[in-house]
């Protein structure tokens, strides 16, 4: 492209929203974007979602603070030129930005069980490239930071190839953009982690976007019953159609919950799934599962300093307990895969998009998201 | 047999060893053992075993004390006689009794993952038949009380069905006899739940007989590295004969263990199992796993207060926490393959068998055992 090699200037109401501060509304600033280095590719977004990890690294709460900063991570868009050693990607590909990478090269890469790429794991504090520790974007010659390596808060942004998954082109962008974070979360911790068979029950703790999406790899894995786990009593309406067949919430029993899920299922659930962060939630979830076989998968990200507890002959009784990171998904070798599977109309990932607005409105999707009125509001960089 | 249908008397030194109160020794009593009821069977012990947890409810510490009682559970026989409705065994067959059953009509049994049969699963307080309600055993007319369903430590005994194993005729029994309980304990734990592949390294907590029939399944799993964690310095040099390769004394280190065997194996094992039933034993257990795909299965039976506390992140890193019950084996379903193992020369249980008396003898056995000289202590009955 004509643009190789060059800085951009991304300019106009489309241009890139940056965060000054934590918890100030972000503005559209006209950003100047480095051309890729080694290993690195320089990427157009076409659509870019808001998910609640953007929101907690915008308001800071209890972080190190690195602002300025270009925040953003669930995305889709095409390449637009790419620097030294890449060639596995090129002009015209199109892409999905990923937190977290597969260098394929580490021993975590190269084992079957594990995505936790030594190199490319996520990093919330840094806030530069990890090729040359520098920024790709500045205002004026003010270097602005980076955030989980993506920043897709921007017309052009600049990725390392291993955080970027090739995918088809026949996808659409404005839909298989939320495959990047949270569907593949709360999906993959139910079809790769928890791995129901069919007729089995299964709970999920939690209804935002990610235990939805963890409900919609129970439905398709043909659970007989699926519990819903949350404390507003709203959530059970928008769950049905996710396939939830029950409901419980915590605050309409004086028992713990766990003992209201286990006196349901006749003795606990086959599986469950803790998609809240909750410490006492994760608890639960491990508490209601069936002896004997029962699994429980922790999805939600604890605070620094919660502690598990449990009775240790809860695993004697042969109870498993498991977690997950991005739904135990390889960027770039397994996202693609999931994109087919939407592209074959098994997945439904239009039921997750409850709102688009033009990208020069993203302080909406941030107000919708805060009042709890969205699942996922997909911004256009367009038109 | 002419036995059939009648009360058997077991007279002399082999008759059968009664335990009248806690810790005091036993002795060898004369015994009237009557027929099998519905779904029982009456069994021939040849040869038994003395495992720890006989030791245990011996000591009777902390527990309901049930006396008197016939101990002994981990044992080899021949089906004397057979109750009503008993079509799977018939006079002459060989049989391991189980201290833990399989009905093959209850969830449990029906699941392909559960072993803990709803029917027949360990209950140490109940010193009588589930049918009836009663002893088998008298004494001048007075019931002795069993112990977990099998009371091998009598030349005659009544059983549940459900919890004989029937095996290969030509199997010697003296030495499969430790197949039907302590080695599989171990040995199941590592093949059937830890699972390590070939090359990985595994580390074994405690390195008695369970936590060396887990090396053992180590071993036969090609692990490259096999770590033996133990108080005991002197139990490296046995312990090297199953396999071990490294040793680590916890009392070796101002740091806790699990940082050690992080350092020893850059980041961690590919596997860990647990037969101590300490605690801080089985923390450190999970918490030397590897992220990404380590595996920590928990063996050894906890206390009643002990709680196993973890930062819930070690989950959300891709650790995997499970225990075992009797290894996940099946009693009936899986004991006889484990048998034919032995029987291809596969496994090597002459090494555990570090003792052979007389069953009059069996004070010795428990002396051995309590001052920790004997793995295995086996008792003849014929001789």
């Amino acid at each position: 492209m004509a643009t190789a090699g060059k800085v951009i200037k991304c300019k106009g109401v489309f241009a890139a929203a940056v965060a000054w501060e934590a918890g100030k509304p972000l503005s559209i600033e006209e950003v100047e974007v480095a051309p890729p280095q080694a290993m690195e590719v320089r990427v157009k977004i076409l659509y870019t979602a808001l998910c609640h990890t953007d929101v907690y690294f915008w308001e800071a709460k209890g972080q190190t603070p690195v602002f300025p900063r270009i925040l953003g991570h669930e995305a889709g868009g095409i390449v637009e030129s790419v620097g030294e050693g890449v060639t596995e990607l090129a002009p015209g590909d199109h892409v999905l930005p990923v937190f977290t990478g597969e260098c394929k090269e580490c021993d975590h890469c190269k084992s079957e069980e594990s995505n936790m790429c030594d190199l490319l794991r996520i990093n919330v504090d840094r806030g530069v490239m990890i090729g040359d520790g520098k920024s790709r974007f500045t205002i004026k010659g003010k270097p602005i930071f980076h955030f989980v390596g993506t920043s897709t808060f921007s017309e052009y942004t600049v990725i390392h190839v291993g955080c970027l998954a090739k995918i088809n082109p026949e996808a659409p962008l404005d839909k298989v953009c939320i495959l990047s974070c949270g569907f593949s979360t709360g999906f993959g911790a139910t079809v790769n982690v928890a791995k129901p068979k069919k007729g089995q029950t299964v709970a999920i703790f939690g209804l935002g976007a990610v235990g939805l999406a963890a409900m919609e790899g129970a439905r398709l894995s043909g659970a007989s019953r699926i519990i819903g786990v949350d404390l507003n009593p709203a959530k059970f309406e928008q769950a049905k159609k996710f396939g939830c067949t029950d409901f419980v919430n915590p605050k309409d029993h004086s028992k713990p919950v766990h003992e209201v899920l286990i006196e349901m299922t006749n003795g606990g659930l086959d599986r469950a799934v803790e998609c809240t962060g909750n410490i006492n939630a994760m608890i639960s979830c491990f508490e209601c599962v069936h002896d004997g076989w029962g699994v429980a998968v922790l999805v939600g990200v604890p605070t620094k300093d919660d502690v598990f507890k449990t009775h240790p002959m809860n695993f004697l009784n042969e109870k498993t307990l498991k977690g997950t990171f991005f739904g135990n998904y390889k960027p770039r070798t397994d996202l693609p895969n999931v994109v087919e599977l939407y592209m074959k109309k098994e997945l439904e990932l239009e039921k997750f998009i409850t709102h688009t607005v033009p990208f020069s409105e993203i302080n909406t999707a941030f107000d919708l998201m805060l009042k709890g009125e969205s699942l996922r509001c997909v911004m256009r960089m367009d038109e």
